[in-house]
């Protein structure tokens, strides 16, 4: 079980650095390829990665880092996630999320580079008909984002039966949290998610948060989600380049722990880590807002030996105030 | 019910030669784009014609295209079809049938280019659950073939949804014939499909056929499917285009007979027709081979008032003898 080099698309942004310290921290060889689009360069540790700043739609660069660095395994966090832009303008996530991962796909192939672990997603499975998710659930994304990353699945499938590549899906649920010593974190432009909008508001960065219906079948009426600390993401990647180290077969897992937790729930404990009242208004429901989606996380241990660990959203909350609360101020640059 | 310029992707191909000749009777104004990969120049009528000879994928190419003719629709053929190649070669498949197309859709979304006729396939279709399938039936194709034209299927309802886009789906069953002039037909290198191959082994110009399969659950045992004449197929586009600019919807409709022939009533057939023996040699299956392909072609009627007129095979063996035993011996060029 050699080591060899990893190449990580979208090495610079929030889930892709998280997952490059981790594996820095386990002595794996990294190159970073990353356009910058949306990641961020001082994300990443320049003392201690290769880092390509360029595209990977670029076949020319990509023939380049493949011929210098022979990548043994890529890691390909790079895609556009935003579900709203998604649907207003579907060509850019075709573009971004399937066609540019051809190419990259392409010079896999030509250096005879067959390990993928590819950041999926649980939007993949579309509205859910039963909960927990499990990975036999049908996919029938609902919109672009989705579909974007289900049609790269199976891509990716086809290339295991055609020329040998070996794939982990990971399908993520709702990505949350920082590292815990507050130097890296999550900072979108614009953002989007729940809980640093949520602390963006604690700090007056935003005025209020907007709860998107709150006439749900649930508790109390609001969404409910599976939280996935980004630390557990970076470990479950780890995990899954063990697994194909040691041979493993194509396979899709779930990401998450298994517990769901309400917006109002999410608000309220954000309140009790800031120790300050976050303004919220209520809007309508959004299209394409399940009510409920909660991940069954057991392939995952049974395969990849993978567990979340930061199962308490509180913790999740609270490393993600120390990101936003700390010198940097949640943000890279000003 | 303005008649604007017509973009014609694949127009020199098999059925995109036999369509541009039928649009050309109508009096439609029709600009081809072919990259010549399997097209041939001399399938077309080049002082009734503007043709481009380029490659739908290079995006400045296509700027200048619309910015001179301003299309009114697109029908694109352009594809690559060998389904065995699909399963060997996925990657060439995904980047020629799925990501070049988005560069054609670019196109049409910055040129305001809002109706798109889609030469689909029952191969979406997969392993059939039901016969006769119709548009309902599931799609859950078994090659990279099929699967490059469900996603671009995928990709056309998004862009409908996000920006207006009207699509058809010509879910084609099984091409065959030429037309009855004897002037165009069918010239692929390397020829698959079953009808000139039988007659190519009729001339004398391969020494016999395999038939795949011979233990199928079928009355002989072979294959069954629905052979649909090229000049309906031209027919049907003719009428899809009617549809959208009557204002028609998004709808997918197939394009068959409803009539399904063996292999082995194929070849019977083609010796009448030629009065020569067809030697036969017997092989296995092929992979994802269904026992039976038949349309229930209802729905195209209903929508867009189509229906095939040469439903007998006989007639589509006849026009294609006349193309293979005419001057230009089923080949455009030596």
């Amino acid at each position: 079980m050699s080591k060899g080099t990893l190449l990580i698309t979208g090495g610079a942004g929030y889930i892709g650095s998280h997952t490059v310290r981790h594996l820095l921290e386990q002595n794996e060889r990294v190159v970073v390829l990353d356009n910058l689009v949306f990641g961020h360069r001082e994300a990443l540790p320049l003392d201690r990665v290769s880092f390509v700043e360029g595209d990977m739609a670029d076949a020319a660069l990509l023939e380049k880092v493949f011929s210098e660095h022979q990548p043994e395994a890529v890691l390909h966090f790079a895609a556009f996630a935003y579900v709203g832009e998604s649907v207003t303008d579907p060509l850019k996530y075709y573009r971004n999320n399937l066609a540019a991962p051809l190419t990259l796909l392409e010079a896999m192939q030509r250096h005879g580079c067959k390990r993928f672990i590819f950041s999926s997603t649980c939007a993949t499975y579309g509205d859910p008909v039963r909960i927990p998710i499990d990975e036999t659930h049908p996919q029938a994304p609902v919109n672009p984002y989705g579909a974007s990353k289900w049609m790269l699945e199976r891509v990716l499938r086809d290339c295991g039966h055609a020329w040998g590549l070996k794939s982990v899906f990971l399908r993520y649920f709702n990505a949350s949290g920082c590292h815990p010593s507050g130097e890296i974190g999550e900072d979108h432009n614009p953002e989007t998610h729940l809980i640093p909008r949520i602390l963006m508001a604690a700090t007056g960065e935003i005025e209020n948060i907007t709860v998107f219906g709150t006439d749900y079948a649930t508790p109390d009426g609001t969404c409910i989600r599976d939280y996935i600390h980004v630390c557990d993401l970076a470990s479950a990647h780890a995990l899954a380049l063990s697994y194909l180290r040691k041979g493993g077969e194509t396979v899709a897992v779930n990401l998450g722990t298994g517990r769901g937790f309400s917006v109002k729930e999410i608000i309220t404990t954000a309140e009790e880590v800031t120790g300050k009242k976050i303004p919220v208004s209520f809007g309508p429901r959004r299209a394409g807002d399940p009510s409920e989606l909660i991940a069954e996380p057991k392939l995952a241990k049974e395969i990849i030996q993978w567990e979340a660990l930061h199962k308490d959203p509180r913790e999740h909350i609270e490393s993600a105030w120390k990101w936003m609360s700390g010198e940097r101020h949640g943000r890279y640059s000003a």
